[in-house]
């Protein structure tokens, strides 16, 4: 296959006759979709797949007292009942620039409903059919969804446990420019800290590189290439040093956008996101998003003000991070103990978020369709197949298959006699399958 | 200008000279932006444009309760903090379901962060650029927004007190096969009761009509037309008698789609809306509801749920009809008085929901760059201009311009001696305005 060809397309089933839009169509068969549909079909299954947070230590009492304060307060209460501004509520975007080191402030932040609405905002906003982003091998399979959704491609970029290689940044690169394609390049995006799903932080080397190239590319192309930050994990650091955001380094860059959430750092459910924009995108993405749903909803908006302005995510955060480290070790260690003689076996510790990625050998497929999957069903053990999180164009246009041989396992929701129990019954069904390829 | 030329492009002013999609173009200068930001520019005027609901009858009570029943028990408590599933909790789907006449069931029933999120899911869902929706003439802005941002046209169709006329609706769809257009013919969209901007319902005739119009160009043209059924306003009927949803009176179509809300009957800043969909569209909707933010935030919908449950929304609903019947009175008895002697103004008796739509006299133009708008402004009211509430093009694919001599009056924001005030303000400056014209 070549250049770019159209997404595979998808044969229509009997009860899928109804006429849908392209899009629709391009949106077909994205991994959320099929991860989400086996998650239910398996509700007894041990997941190490969901992307979920902690459940025990989801913040109740302090979602209690905030809304109690908030509550106590007839003016703020009906204010959290009513309709906002669409950018979201003004308070909360001068809490939240606060608290940002980046070049946020009131005006260039936008609120959304997670920060994944705000990629798909983003996506619709900046995209054409055609268009060109980006990502890390692996990258965040949704955000490769909504890509194909809006009819992006998304090209792929070498990628280590320091993130994307900034090397093969500029050789893909080169390679769009040879192929004529300079203009169809719109952003390049990265999961900046311990990413989702390979658990990896793009250096500092490597982040000041990508602004020089970035900027370098622009000037030389006379392009409009945007950085997509993508922080959604920021807060969950529980070893390392803390690293500037792209947008500290160099304050006067207009070409990066900051996406934050207090999905993973407090509640995905009441699920308050945001990005920070260059100047010239604003008055256009708020424009879309209030022919999408004029503001996401306020009453999340203002809950979530309420818990910034009395401190409970701050003394919230370093909780969880004690959490989420001893679920990661624990996830080390069971590792260790039941992988430690299967030969071509790795795996990355990451110094934060909720992830590690995982490498067998690379003769063992763990694709929906494989031995190794099966094997995991019975042995009553979720995983995400790797192969979702691969972009399948390289910069010349070429079909590059994804890697079948890695898995994306989540340390976030189960608990630690969970995540130890999961991980042996994943070594039981990679022993059980080696037995049968040995034999 | 004929037969569907492009949207006038927008110029491309300096801050604006980044590469935005398509899709953004076509978004650009939507009226729900404009109208927001006039709103922003002016907070000191008595605003009878914003469709905020009744600030003083907010539930803020109930949803205390609500909350404290929710928090008392740890495990919900939890589930509302966490992720759930694309089409949104389970419980409450099936609470919506039964609390509904319709043909709603747990499966069918997806849940969005108010209904107009489900109105662009659906349009990403079903339209191409090209692609085209009959609206009444009047209709919601926000949706002709919404259509535009798809690149999909709004095809008019005359409407009275009692709604869409089928006769018209008839017609443009003839026009529309003649000019070899059947296939890009994709929806009707209604608001069906007490309608945004018009204040109109659709009465049972028509209800009935519509139904089988649908059922026979489908047959004939082996089209998959759907019927979009915005109930938003549905629990809002102060007087009169309840009419059946389109789905109760033919249970068995599967061409039409049932959207509803608590935005209106409750809060807005919840914001839980949801879409009854046939299904054949079911998964394709759900693929693309978890590309955009798998699952609207589900602390809503648990709280919601919580709501329900506890029968808090049951007991609000009749408590506000009665609010907003002595709303919509005191801008009737408002109306009288101050227009009395105005010749050629006149509007229209709703029997629930938030709007009264006002005709000027033909020579009267009420658009932004009008005279009356600016009287309107120095005597400090705001209206929804009500031009914007237009589709532009015939069945013909003629280009229709809005007629300029209309109005969006709200009674939903202002309490009653702001009510009043405004619609004095608003006479005294078409006064203003006839004088000027008189002399």
């Amino acid at each position: 296959m070549s250049s770019f060809s159209p997404s595979e397309s998808q044969p229509e089933t009997s009860h899928n006759r109804f006429s849908f839009s392209q899009r629709a169509q391009w949106a077909s068969g994205a991994a959320i979709g099929k991860l989400m549909a086996q998650a239910l079909a398996h509700p007894d299954l041990l997941s190490l797949a969901a992307g979920f947070v902690d459940n025990a230590s989801l913040p109740c009492e302090a979602v209690d007292s905030a809304f109690k304060r908030m509550s106590s307060t007839p003016e703020r209460m009906r204010a959290a009942l009513q309709y906002d501004a669409s950018a979201g509520n003004r308070e909360l975007r001068e809490m939240i620039a606060d608290l940002d080191k980046s070049k946020a402030n009131v005006d260039n932040l936008v609120l959304t409903a997670g920060s994944n609405q705000m990629l798909h905002l983003l996506a619709e906003t900046i995209l054409d059919p055609g268009d060109i982003v980006l990502c890390a091998a692996p990258t965040y399979f949704v955000f490769l969804g909504t890509l194909r959704g809006v009819g992006a491609r998304a090209v792929r970029v070498e990628a280590d446990a320091d993130g994307m290689c900034m090397e093969d940044l500029q050789k893909q690169l080169q390679l769009l420019r040879q192929k004529g394609l300079a203009s169809k390049v719109k952003a390049i995006y990265c999961v900046t800290e311990f990413d989702n799903p390979a658990g990896s932080t793009l250096n500092l080397q490597r982040r000041e590189q990508l602004l020089e190239l970035v900027a370098r590319w622009r000037t030389e192309n006379q392009s409009q290439l945007l950085v997509l930050s993508d922080n959604a994990y920021r807060e969950l650091r529980f070893s390392g040093e803390r690293l500037p955001q792209l947008t500290e380094i160099d304050s006067h860059t207009d070409y990066v956008i900051e996406l934050g959430t207090f999905s993973k750092s407090f509640s995905p459910g009441v699920r308050v996101g945001w990005g920070v924009l260059p100047e010239s995108m604003i008055s256009r993405t708020l424009e879309m998003k209030s022919n999408i749903d004029f503001g996401s909803p306020h009453f999340s908006q203002m809950l979530m003000l309420e818990v910034l302005k009395g401190g409970e995510w701050q003394q919230h955060v370093p909780q969880i991070l004690e959490v989420y480290r001893s679920k990661r070790d624990a996830m080390l260690n069971a590792l260790e103990l039941h992988f430690k003689d299967a030969e071509g076996v790795h795996w990355r510790v990451p110094e934060g978020g909720l992830y590690i990625w995982l490498t067998l050998p690379e003769h063992i497929d763990t694709s929906e369709e494989s031995e190794l999957w099966e094997e995991s069903l019975r042995q009553g053990v979720l995983y995400v197949p790797g192969h979702h999180c691969f972009p399948t164009y390289d910069g010349e246009g070429l079909y590059q298959p994804p890697p079948k041989n890695t898995i994306r396992l989540s340390f976030g929701v189960q608990d630690l006699a969970g995540i130890e129990q999961g991980i042996q019954k994943l070594a039981a069904a990679l022993a059980s399958c080696l037995a049968t390829v040995g034999g």
